[in-house]
């Protein structure tokens, strides 16, 4: 292991929470998802702390059963952008999906971003999990594309993107006023792109940015994702229970990586965590069980059926095995629907048991300040990651964390207390990337 | 006239300006379109003078005629939303096209942005005027919509949109920690439109805002596109060279209006002017002369080509009178080249003064702030304008209007010494729109 390699941080933020009860908890604001001002607490508190980024996740199709967050709540690139005014060194990452949008207007909104941060944008890649999105998009059910189309949609679309990001070389503007000359015509390429899913012209209307293009990221854990992200990505948002299973997808993608001939040190592993921080192992035990307790069975039957094409749970007796669910979840968020059919078998789970688990995980990562540290140098130092994306339940989960826990990374030279960089790409260490054009050039 | 009846003022921040020589002037920063600084300014110094609005034009097709504002320029979504951090009352409104977007992503940005700014977001709803824009979205030119069609789309769109804003009504968010309701189900509205050009589902995943939906601009003087704005539009941005065509154009609008069953009083008229103020007469008439001197003739026959998909003018004699065109120019921005051709007849113009005029119109509007305000007041009360959107040249166009100008126009008693309202629309004087839902209950 290189004396250098550090590790990387960010911030999910997501209003009343990622879990269905959690905006019930005392500390919660009703309000949180659509509230500016909780959103610039949080990333200006992350910024504080010198973590890489703030993530915002997202979705284009909701129903009654809907997570309260995701009822109501901020669209990423108006909210990236927003916080891009109020902060200056943090990295502004979220969602956008390459099955309901096109490449140009995608392509110019995270550019756009990327200029007004000076070169702090990150753009997750999703595909889109959810069937009933089509319906939102003037589309059938049928025409949602399935699972491995949607990757290959995904994949054009960032050639698409990845390209239009090059229109105009990096010193393409002279702007001489008195030959009155704004831009050197050598320097701007039109993409021309015609490929299977997309035919795009090109040129892009804005230049490259400080950090060249912003980030990419993904966070699809199915083969096809996996594929995608070691060929495309710069970072990966995952999930795992466990160190052991963290590690086999760590070496897995950078394998992929290799396999691709990208030096696997150029993508980066973050899994989400959510830790919960206490002064002793009770306390810390006891704000779990505080949020824990917020969720009702009937809540936790409803959200797991939203993983499987809003299946209706309520239909099984809940303390038999958990049911056999033949091809239902494959088309949605199928690396995460494989595991739970998986673990239900395995280790002889009821529904009840699936149901409760799933709404409330219970993250290794509860504790004092030092046994989470702990942990995560381990992850680290193990490879199970490069760095984590720390959710919280509950606001303080947060300022535990950002108060307590980094401090102690910091003081074993695991994190940074000062960022090396303007750009979220220079704070992640990644190389800038050269315009395929000037490649091209010095290439002949 | 009521005596209630006040002005309205945007500014229009636009880079490096949208003049295609202007960028030339000592004064103007050559990267002023893509720099945050540069527009926070903008809108900071709009607010001070307790401005309506800023506004944020857009377009999705470049070529290397281009004007050099046009090549490289922030996105409207992402700017507006970057400027809501840094303002607290002025509107923030922006230019997103309904031929090459979807209903359900617009709705929620705007939507974003209007919470984001608590109550603040505009939309101004175009439709592409130019034909190579279908060629950045994977689309023959033969498929970009004609001019008839656009309209079409975009009335249908604008009616989703409406349509999507109200899918939760304004009380429907209960929070209720106690009992675990979120929100109250009778209160969650499912759009199910179906129509000619979109079939979209809903709810839509963000609550009304503060001022229940952003305002609706349009900015069309065509036939069609005064009709979608006498039906559905709060406010319109339009261009008039003489106080006679703007009378005209607004006793045209608000007619259209009241036989579409709406008060005209809800119906703005807003033309663009581009004042010049000078201490004296002449100070003002050789600020425009500097700016006018940086055009050459070659730059101002690319910029008319423009207009008329991309005509080649050079291959006429420039002192000749203004060719033939014949169809040409009907299918982009079709009152403007119809204009343009009427007035060459009528005037018998050459094609050189044609290109230079267009090139860098000169407005009315220049000479002593006093004769700026008189004009200005002379079209208000002469129902020419409810008010205007201020474009310059050069940055100091602007703080010479909002400094000399607008105290004399507050001294009269036309516009505002302090903002009315929170919203953009109670600023506007604009009621507030009741949820359709509600509203079919009421009548029930």
């Amino acid at each position: 292991m290189s004396e250098q390699r550090k590790l990387k941080l960010g911030t999910i933020i997501h209003g009343v929470g990622g879990n269905i009860s959690g905006w019930r908890h005392p500390e919660v604001q009703g309000d949180a998802s659509v509230n500016f001002e909780f959103y610039k607490y949080q990333a200006q508190k992350s910024e504080e702390a010198k973590f890489d980024f703030v993530f915002i996740a997202d979705g284009l199709h909701i129903n009654e059963q809907s997570i309260p967050h995701f009822l109501n709540r901020f669209e990423p690139i108006s909210i990236l952008s927003a916080l891009a005014a109020v902060t200056s060194r943090i990295g502004l990452a979220g969602t956008l999906s390459t099955s309901y949008s096109e490449p140009f207007n995608v392509a110019r909104q995270f550019s756009s971003l990327d200029h007004i941060s000076k070169g702090r944008a990150g753009w997750n890649v999703v595909t889109s999990p959810l069937e009933k999105t089509a319906l939102n998009f003037s589309k059938s059910i049928e025409e949602h594309p399935y699972h491995a189309k949607r990757y290959k949609i995904a994949a054009e679309y960032i050639q698409v993107t990845k390209g239009l990001w090059d229109s105009w070389e990096d010193d393409a503007f002279v702007r001489d006023k008195e030959t009155g000359v704004f831009f050197d015509p050598e320097k701007l390429h039109q993409l021309d792109h015609k490929g299977e899913f997309f035919s795009v012209e090109g040129p892009l209307n804005i230049a490259r940015s400080q950090q060249g293009r912003p980030i990419i990221f993904q966070a699809g854990s199915s083969e096809d994702g996996k594929n995608l992200a070691a060929k495309e990505a710069d970072a990966i948002f995952t999930h795992h229970p466990s160190l052991e299973e963290a590690k086999e997808f760590y070496q897995d993608v950078k394998s992929r990586a290799t396999a691709f001939g990208r030096n696997p040190d150029e993508i980066l592993i973050l899994p989400g965590i959510g830790p919960i921080v206490g002064k002793t192992e009770e306390e810390a035990e006891q704000k779990y069980q505080e949020i824990a307790n917020l969720m009702t069975i009937d809540k936790a039957l409803a959200y797991l059926g939203r993983y499987f094409e809003h299946h209706d749970f309520s239909q099984y007796p809940l303390d038999e095995p958990f049911p056999e669910l033949g091809a239902l979840g494959q088309n949605s968020f199928k690396s995460g629907t494989d595991r739970i059919k998986q673990e239900a078998k395995e280790q002889n789970l009821t529904l009840r048991q699936v149901a409760l688990r799933e709404a409330t995980p219970r993250t290794p990562f509860i504790g004092t300040p030092s046994k989470v540290a702990d942990l995560i140098q381990e992850w680290f130092e193990a490879c199970g990651a490069d760095g984590f994306i720390i959710s919280s339940s509950i606001p303080s989960n947060l300022t535990d964390f950002t108060d307590h826990v980094v401090p102690i990374l910091q003081k074993r030279g695991l994190f940074r207390t000062e960022y090396e960089a303007d750009t979220l790409r220079g704070n992640l260490g990644l190389p800038f990337p050269i315009n395929r054009y000037v490649q091209e050039s010095v290439k002949k």
